[in-house]
């Protein structure tokens, strides 16, 4: 079962949207073991949609088609796609009231032009929308089959993994396919890319020179660490699962304790688990970050049980009247120091992470840009360390975020009496 | 002229890399002038890159084709535009030569599957590499062209810059084209997509109605607002220009208020520049946003001029002990008048604003998911305004920043006294 992928939109041609569905489709097609072999781009243009639609159902038995189901006029691929269905655009009551319900939920009057929204091609079936307001569609064409879904992303994903996957993989079932390919991804933290290529070189060749079923792959991606990912093809789930497993084995013995977490254990996630697990609740003050770290903590769910709240003492006399910390240099061991016991202290937290530095381009008070001191105080011990980061001033931001969310990652993963789990 | 775009590469089609460069050659085609009407991935496969590229060059006068230029046995874009061109490959040694210069250059040995990097189709020129090892070509085929260029981004860029638009814009000159293509993007916020889209359909359709050189698209972009994109083109810099300043007068007499900015006057740093303005210093409390506000204002070059820091209270009892919130709902406008006094007094600033609400999914007090309060202290005065927002957790946490700077901004704007400019 082959499946191409026709992002719409003149926004995307020109560069002023990436198109990030694409490659989101590629990943969750590629999983489900259903070949993707061509993604194009094309503008609002009716035209031009109906041509790379055409080409990609001379090639493939489904497209996935995405975006351009908006109210505003230049939202045309219900249009197009009724064209190459060789038939009319039928407005359905059902979908128009359906739509209303939608804003009125929201204490909204719905525009006429949100009724364009319930125009079908004729022969198609609707998949309800439960985000937004644009329905989707599945849309027979012969034997093979388009689906349309919304351009905006949240939309998009909802409605591809609730029905255009399963259908998809019904199809290739039907047609005795059943390959799955299953990626993971081995997140790690305090290793460049470069570096991490020449550790995992050996174990690339082993895979290469085996001519295995696994592929690995590597990302650096300033906020979320470096990543390597697997990707294994197997008959079934529990065949691709064991590849991974002994791959993910492999990766863990190169890389020790570099290694923080797998797929959706991010930095945020696994720090907030070893606080849970020890009983600990936390307190930021951030300089530089500005709220960078809380504003990640506070994305994991549950995360009010062991986050207090972050003083963000971006001005010097935050840092001394709000925090404590003594006359001086503000960029120093003294002032990461005084503002790490000053969070615990004044948010009343058992741990006080801090973070200053100079995120520059200028220097600071005489200091480097990319200093950064992260100050840790834990059982009213307090340490501080001082790293030196490149990049400009977001990648020193993102990278100080990091750096200090894995120093107390690694302090609470030595810490004895965990209690229980 | 029209040049479409072909990106090579498994790791596009399979998600684990985002195609970002051919979102840069979209905005650079037109800024040139080029119109670009499709883009194409392909994965590394001899047979589907040769249908690529066939199916660009029978739409298209020139392609530019991106990746699968580097030294391994999945490189086969060089194969595959032979092809194309109808001819063999031949192996180029005064470029085996300065592929080995390269390497050694860089202290390093080069590889017998460099060597590979030196083939070039018969009848293509080279474009030398100044950044990594792989040559550009430029490849003819008739009176069509194929220019080949690595998938590495800086390498790309670059030889595109110095070699493939100046070669682009020759031909179009030489066809007697010489346009110029510019963007620009009216920022507003407070009115839904749709709702807009009614607002201006009558200016859209008298565009349409006069066969404009302008066009016009919205986007609802979360963090960033709405922002309506004015696309103009002309013979020259300066009457495309003119075309712009006229359309984004329409634009703003049709939206007044709601425009807060065009461009890189984003939010967050036109709030900066009416701070500076009135003279004004702002500290915020942050409750649901968990930091959100305070790291996008830190973003701002020179912030320290006006912006002292954040507390951000994620627990009830930072809100009561820091910032002095009373006994009872923390979701309640009572809280969110004492969490904007506090704000001010606890951080010295003259501007204190205050978030408190439920992010969602579930309810907190009894408040629903989406209910956001914002308290604002300006000259020992407080306001508190509700707002009921759509979407998920992260959507709610990003309008709510959104909502919150824009409130600031009115005030802001309508505060009589403005020190001069």
């Amino acid at each position: 079962m082959r499946c191409e992928v026709v992002a719409v939109g003149t926004e995307l041609l020109l560069g002023h949207v990436v198109d990030t569905n694409s490659a989101w489709l590629g990943e969750r097609l590629a999983e489900a073991g259903i070949d993707c072999h061509f993604q194009t781009r094309v503008g609002d243009n009716g035209q031009r949609i109906v041509a790379a639609l055409g080409a990609a159902l001379a090639r493939s038995e489904a497209v996935i088609v995405c975006g351009g189901l908006g109210p505003t006029p230049d939202d045309i691929t219900r249009e197009a796609i009724a064209e190459v269905m060789g038939g009319a655009l039928e407005r359905r009551q059902p979908l128009v009231d359906a739509i209303r319900a939608l804003f009125e939920a929201r204490g909204r009057t719905m525009s006429a032009s949100n009724e364009r929204q319930a125009d079908v091609p004729r022969g198609a079936e609707v998949i309800p929308q439960t985000v937004g307001t644009a329905p989707g569609l599945v849309c027979p064409v012969g034997e093979r089959v388009v689906y349309a879904v919304p351009g905006v992303p949240a939309e998009m994903k909802e409605m591809v993994e609730r029905a255009v996957i399963p259908d998809l993989r019904a199809r290739a079932a039907a047609a005795g396919e059943t390959a799955v390919i299953v990626s993971r991804t081995v997140r790690a933290w305090g290793i460049t890319e470069s570096l991490l290529a020449e550790t995992l070189a050996p174990r690339l060749e082993a895979l290469d020179a085996q001519d295995s079923p696994v592929t690995m792959a590597f990302l650096a991606s300033g906020m979320a660490g470096i990543e390597v990912r697997l990707t294994a093809k197997a008959k079934s789930e529990g065949a691709v699962r064991s590849l991974l497993d002994a791959e993910e084995s492999e990766v863990r013995a190169s890389m020790g304790s570099l290694v923080f977490g797998v797929d959706d254990q991010t930095m945020e996630v696994v720090v907030g688990t070893l606080l849970v697990r020890h009983g600990l609740s936390l307190g930021l003050a951030e300089s530089l970050t500005g709220g960078l770290v809380a504003s990640r903590l506070v994305s994991v769910p549950g995360a009010s049980a062991w986050f207090r709240g972050s003083v963000v003492a971006y001005d010097s006399r935050v840092k001394r009247h709000v925090l404590g910390v003594p006359d001086g240099p503000v960029v120093s061991e003294s002032a990461a120091r005084a503002m790490a016991e000053g969070a615990a202290r004044v948010l009343g937290a058992d741990v006080g992470l801090a973070l200053t530095g100079v995120a520059g381009p200028d220097p600071q008070e005489g200091v480097a840009p990319g200093t950064v001191l992260v100050g840790l105080t834990v059982d009213a011990s307090t340490e501080v360390t001082r790293v030196q980061l490149p990049g400009d001033r977001e990648l020193v931001r993102q990278h100080a975020a990091m750096g200090a969310l894995d120093l107390l990652r690694r302090h609470l993963s030595e810490r004895p009496g965990a209690s229980g789990r």
